[in-house]
């Protein structure tokens, strides 16, 4: 699920953007109009002051969210999809790509990363529009590699991601070995069990994984919380290894950086340009990174072609950026894209920064009303990931930390 | 001593920009015109990236040095002073003022400080043109109340800088009584040594003025080096005074931050977008004190009419910012201005952001002739304080740490 914003400027030109979706998101939006009415897209300091000013405190991270959707963060991701927009319609009105708006590109393709799923077959669209995705069943080691060669192949990725926390973590284990032996360590890779790991497993796996996961990988979200992180990373130092620890989960916000630090629990922050408060923040928290000798990658969420061309910026933009960005663009097809043209095309693995005002695409109207139509017909408000679960694979699934 | 840079684009838009003066500072620049020409005012990214690579490894701290003139810091003060250029020619491009180009700013003026200084009379000017400066001689509490009263009075300032480090601590200490008396506790106070105390004596003098140095107030660089700085800190804590430490020596660049924080030497950095890296620097700094909790202020160093509305632009555009900024200005007269039209206007004790594209000043080029014949007279090729401290003070004087 996903929002599409419009900001129309009086000298008629149109900014947009896209983040995350579901009645209670695009309400926030619809909220905003009338106070965003007659605003100057310039002044983005002030913007970002009144609407995060009364943030409210609270738990910031993510472990028990679906990513976008912790209400603590809402002031911010309201911020960034506004900014974004406004970014776009200061780039159309100067003819200037989003990035250089912004202080200028530090590369002119932004890398992404491959991101491979353990699935069921299936898994395409709904109603009428069911339908096999192009990669079909993925539960084992095997099949996990067949995915892999298959999306590498097609999009020239040079980096390979793997969300796990699904199968017993032996298997989980076995398929980054698998991985390894099939593409070489000129492939870096990277495990994401969301958080499904007590701290016992986490260090059991990293150190099972000390060859694999090191030269550019990471362990991502192995365990719950900055404080289960620091501990497995001690642990795991305590042996000699040094696999880096990314997190989307433990550290969502600027605050939670030096903490992390100070703990040595994260060593790559995975930003989001969504809910992070948007391409000028991203430059921030790459910045902030770098000051503090941390790594920076980004996350993803099921996004389409705005957000994709906004990742791309982010990344494109950020003087330091340690690995290739997250993004779930290969699980969608044309029939999911809102972009004028149809879908963003990758080189070597990496989306470059096309030679066009703004973000550089524009919206197919077409292609939104389906979309439109077809978010009308679901039976959820929100995403719901559990629901799902539930009703296509197992009635009495829940999610439990730590799984294993 | 001040350098005035000059750059032209195709599209015959010419930015401005000052930094800091000599001539080794300006053989800097001259040698940066060729590397210059035909690069793209947008890409600063790339622009950073490649003329701060190759700088040197070394000592970051300004201790021993004119500020400015760390020679480890010279890639970044080159680049600031080109960003600014080129930020100065993007604003007259877009018809922006500079402040919103990068981002928009988080307020209209930028508030500064009254700079005091102990003096002896005279002061101005040299050769024919030497003049008593407008203030006379300030070499006691009483005369530098005097000297406080016309400067506010002139100027509307808010808040109160002490320059010490001069004569005894007991009667600097004398001075910031003085002024509280004179001005009350709604003119926050600071008092700045230049490292001239050894660690005792500034706990001494932050101990005596536990009262007058809070409220806004602080004490800058009592001592030297950032493990003195946080004795200092952990002792006068230890005692239960919590005069916050502001530092434009201890900290001078971005890996120094950390540093600092996590010894807890330093409570306010005092940037200057002259050796800070420009006005996007700025606004990292600012954020980056925001996330660590940081106060941020702003260093001056003698300068004209250009560097006040640089230091202005990036006082407006930085979100996080707790005190009124130092300037030299009120130091300087009509004679030494360059900006076409005169002295700067403050109004209360800030300077509005003018509603004019860029830095919003263009050059008076018959002052710039006139500085520069000026310059050609002078016995100097660089800063030299000593050397004007021998010939017109003390023929023995040199600068010791601590003095006291």
């Amino acid at each position: 699920m996903r929002t599409i914003l419009e900001l129309k400027t009086d000298q008629g030109i149109t900014g947009i953007s896209e983040t995350y979706g579901g009645d209670k998101q695009t309400a926030v939006y619809e909220n905003l109009r009338e106070r965003l009415k007659g605003r100057d897209v310039f002044q983005l300091t002030c913007l970002w002051r009144d609407m995060t000013a009364q943030a409210a405190e609270g738990d910031r991270s993510q472990t028990m969210f679906v990513p976008g959707e912790n209400p603590v963060d809402e002031p911010v991701r309201a911020y960034a999809a506004i900014e974004i927009a406004c970014l776009d319609a200061i780039g159309k009105a100067w003819n200037l790509p989003m990035c250089d708006v912004v202080g200028g590109r530090a590369r002119d393709a932004a890398p992404f990363s491959a991101y491979l799923f353990y699935k069921h077959a299936g898994g395409g669209g709904m109603g009428s529009d069911v339908r096999e995705d192009e990669y079909g069943e993925a539960l084992s080691a095997e099949s996990l590699v067949r995915q892999a060669k298959q999306m590498v192949a097609k999009y020239g990725f040079k980096e390979i991601k793997l969300k796990g926390g699904v199968l017993d973590p032996d298997e989980e284990i076995r398929s980054i070995k698998e991985l390894r032996a099939a593409f070489g360590p000129k492939y870096p890779l990277r495990i994401d069990p969301n958080c499904a790991w007590s701290v016992d497993t986490s260090v059991r796996v990293g150190r099972e994984l000390r060859e694999e996961l090191t030269d550019g990988g990471y362990l991502e979200d192995p365990t719950a919380e900055l404080d289960g992180m620091a501990e497995v990373r001690s642990r795991l130092l305590a042996e000699g290894i040094g696999t880096p620890f990314a997190s989307n989960v433990a550290v969502t916000s600027f605050d939670l950086v030096p903490k992390a630090w100070k703990k040595d629990a994260v060593q790559i922050v995975l930003s989001d340009p969504h809910y992070w408060g948007g391409i000028r923040k991203q430059r921030q928290l790459s910045e902030l990174c770098q000051v503090l000798g941390l790594g920076l990658s980004m996350h993803s969420n099921n996004h389409v072609g705005v957000s994709m061309m906004i990742m791309a910026h982010a990344g494109a933009s950020s003087p330091h950026l340690t690995h290739a960005c997250d993004t779930h663009y290969p699980w969608q097809t044309e029939l999911d894209e809102v972009v004028e043209g149809g879908r963003i095309q990758f080189t070597e693995g990496a989306v470059p920064i096309p030679d066009k005002p703004g973000l550089g695409v524009s919206l197919d109207y077409d292609q939104l009303a389906r979309l439109r139509e077809r978010y009308a017909k679901l039976p959820y408000r929100k995403r719901d990931d559990e629901a799902e679960m539930r009703q296509h694979v197992d009635p009495n699934w829940r999610r439990v930390l730590p799984r294993w």
